[in-house]
């Protein structure tokens, strides 16, 4: 199949030492995650990526990133984005710079008339979401945000086990955690960890994984009919940055829970990544983080017993082979949708990031968190 | 030292299968419980406890709990409690019926000039807390929650390396969580777990222990002196009771958070019982229970790493030997008290209990719980 998506590069901004074999998106890593993703050998994909140019701040930058993450492609190299926007052999623009440069890079890729696959956090806020998606509508070009965790296999393969077969009876309650340890007071002033017109904090960064797990584990409706589930949240600071974040999820149709958190004061990690409980048994979902999930298992409580001890439970596990990182999911998803002339993807429509912007937006409102960028919209 | 505890037990409302080798309060075990803690072989005891008398609804019923829990005691046994608080031997009453009673017995108890040890939650919420305590200065008696996770020696040694000794750095977070699998459905209406005017709900039943470790594990003061939490919290209900709650607790002089949860939609119950966070590491709390804690681990990050990663960190072992089920550190609390002419505990002041009913009461005013008792203070 000949549906090709070109990449965008933009400049890193690796601004700590990051193990690349974990799941942490440090700044610059997804980009090349995803790319080296797009190159992999799959003799059975749904669509062929073609690494069309690599745009980044410099020549040199990018020609590095090139070798680095794509030897065997030859994309041309930019030393501005403008450029790639401008490439008539472009299909599609990802963007995978720091979240406060989304807007911008969408607006700009739209203009020139692209259509975009835009990292999560999609904007800083849900204004600025709404504005590109307006300048989308206008140019009648595909807007997708990559959420790559809901292109996942395991993702489908779980709610179809939760909510068609309902393997744990009725789901009541989920909890995911999503913590990284970071040394914010000791980052320079310019770290997109530290500055906050770039968005510095947990929940944008890191929150939005396990926000998304309760929205997958509690909620049967498609993305385009999400419920709006009640949201309580709080949040702390260092140094004016949002270092924590708890919040609570609650649907209002079913009375379902969700428990929400997210910090950068801790690199503690359960192999757990998500646990969903129901009325018979419950679901741990393994994995590197909320972000990387590789298996789960439905642990259903044996006919007569009485309690959810280990000798209670029959259990059952669902393991996933891992291609890449797991970015290819997106990648053919928005490679088929532009190729019928989609202007969304049915895994994440607009509405769908909207509603999640607006849910961040709400939890940073009760949590206090304010960016720059708040006011300006 | 002859300082005598006696005992009032009023009638069993046993109204589930419960297995007594574990902690789970299900009603007349804290009872049974306390008793068999209170006549236990102790070469070293700081107090001697004299079972003077059991009162139950019926003398066949009494009868029945003296042989089987204190049968090396010879308590007299009444067929009501009104003998039992005018029995001029007794020097303080026990109170382990359920939390809707403890406002009556108390009462009663108090009205009769003895001191009153009263199982928690106290009372159904804090208006008839005041009312205890404002009978129990007038008439000069002692009154004490029996709050026995605030006694364990685990519990004290564990704050002083917290908060004296800063051994996991500066504590910012933790989480604990209290499930119990009942088929509310299926019980008989008449029953505690389903009767609104028993106190129905997991809050005042189990989430009263998790929500008390997220005191002890972010508030450094003394009970007397205890931090306002900010409280968010949601809860949901089955057939009118609740059996979910979700509890965010933070601390508006430190931001310290704490994630309270309690059920009875589930039995599944991690080892570790409650989980504290700190910028050096982690204490886990291992145990049966949240009420029932055996051991804690002090996990510190080793210097020069980064991460929380099993190789990153080293830890220390807590152990703690069970004395019994762990009822005699607060009926040794209530004796020495008592002999030394106090009128509270220091480890549970009539200040405290009132806080963590008012906290109670603001969590079921967000989560939507309203008992009768409510409307009628």
């Amino acid at each position: 199949m000949g549906n090709s998506l070109c990449v965008t590069f933009t400049e890193l901004k690796v601004d700590r030492c990051t193990d690349q074999t974990d799941a942490r998106p440090a700044t610059g890593l997804i980009s090349s995650w995803f790319v080296e993703d797009l190159v992999l050998d799959r003799p059975d994909a749904k669509a062929n990526h073609v690494i069309q140019c690599i745009g980044s701040s410099s020549l040199e930058k990018g020609k590095t990133f090139a070798e680095k993450y794509c030897p065997k492609a030859s994309p041309t190299v930019y030393g501005t984005y403008e450029e790639v926007y401008n490439d008539p052999n472009v299909d599609c623009v990802y963007v995978g710079t720091p979240h406060s440069f989304h807007k911008k890079n969408c607006l700009d890729a739209i203009a020139a008339g692209k259509n975009v696959l835009c990292e999560k956090a999609f904007t800083i806020n849900a204004a600025e979401a709404r504005e590109v998606f307006a300048a989308a509508e206008k140019k009648n070009v595909y807007v997708h945000e990559a959420m790559w965790l809901r292109h996942r296999p395991l993702v489908a393969e779980l709610r179809k086990l939760l909510f068609e077969d309902n393997v744990i009876g009725d789901v009541f309650r989920m909890a995911s955690d999503f913590s990284l340890l970071i040394d914010t007071p000791n980052l320079p002033d310019t770290s997109r960890y530290k500055d906050l017109k770039l968005g510095a904090g947990t929940l944008l960064d890191l929150g939005i994984y396990p926000l998304t797990w309760s929205f997958l584990a509690l909620d049967p409706n498609t993305p385009e009919d999400s419920e709006r589930p009640k949201i309580l949240a709080t949040q702390t600071h260092l140094h004016g940055v949002e270092v924590t974040s708890s919040v609570l999820v609650q649907y209002p149709s079913t009375g379902r829970q969700g428990v929400v958190t997210s910090t950068t004061m801790s690199g503690l990690r359960d192999p757990v990544v998500c646990r969903i409980q129901g009325t018979e048994g419950h679901v741990d979902v393994e994995g590197a983080a909320p972000a990387l999930p590789l298996s789960f298992t439905v642990y259903r409580r044996k006919a007569g017993t009485k309690n959810d001890t280990k000798d209670d439970l029959e259990s059952k596990k669902y393991d996933y082979p891992q291609i890449g990182r797991g970015f290819i999911y997106e990648a053919d998803n928005t490679a088929l949708d532009i190729a019928a002339g989609r202007k969304e993807s049915a895994i994440m429509p607009w509405k769908e990031t909207l509603r999640v912007m607006e849910i961040m937006d709400e939890i940073r409102k009760q949590g206090g968190t304010i960016y720059p960028q708040d006011s300006s919209v």
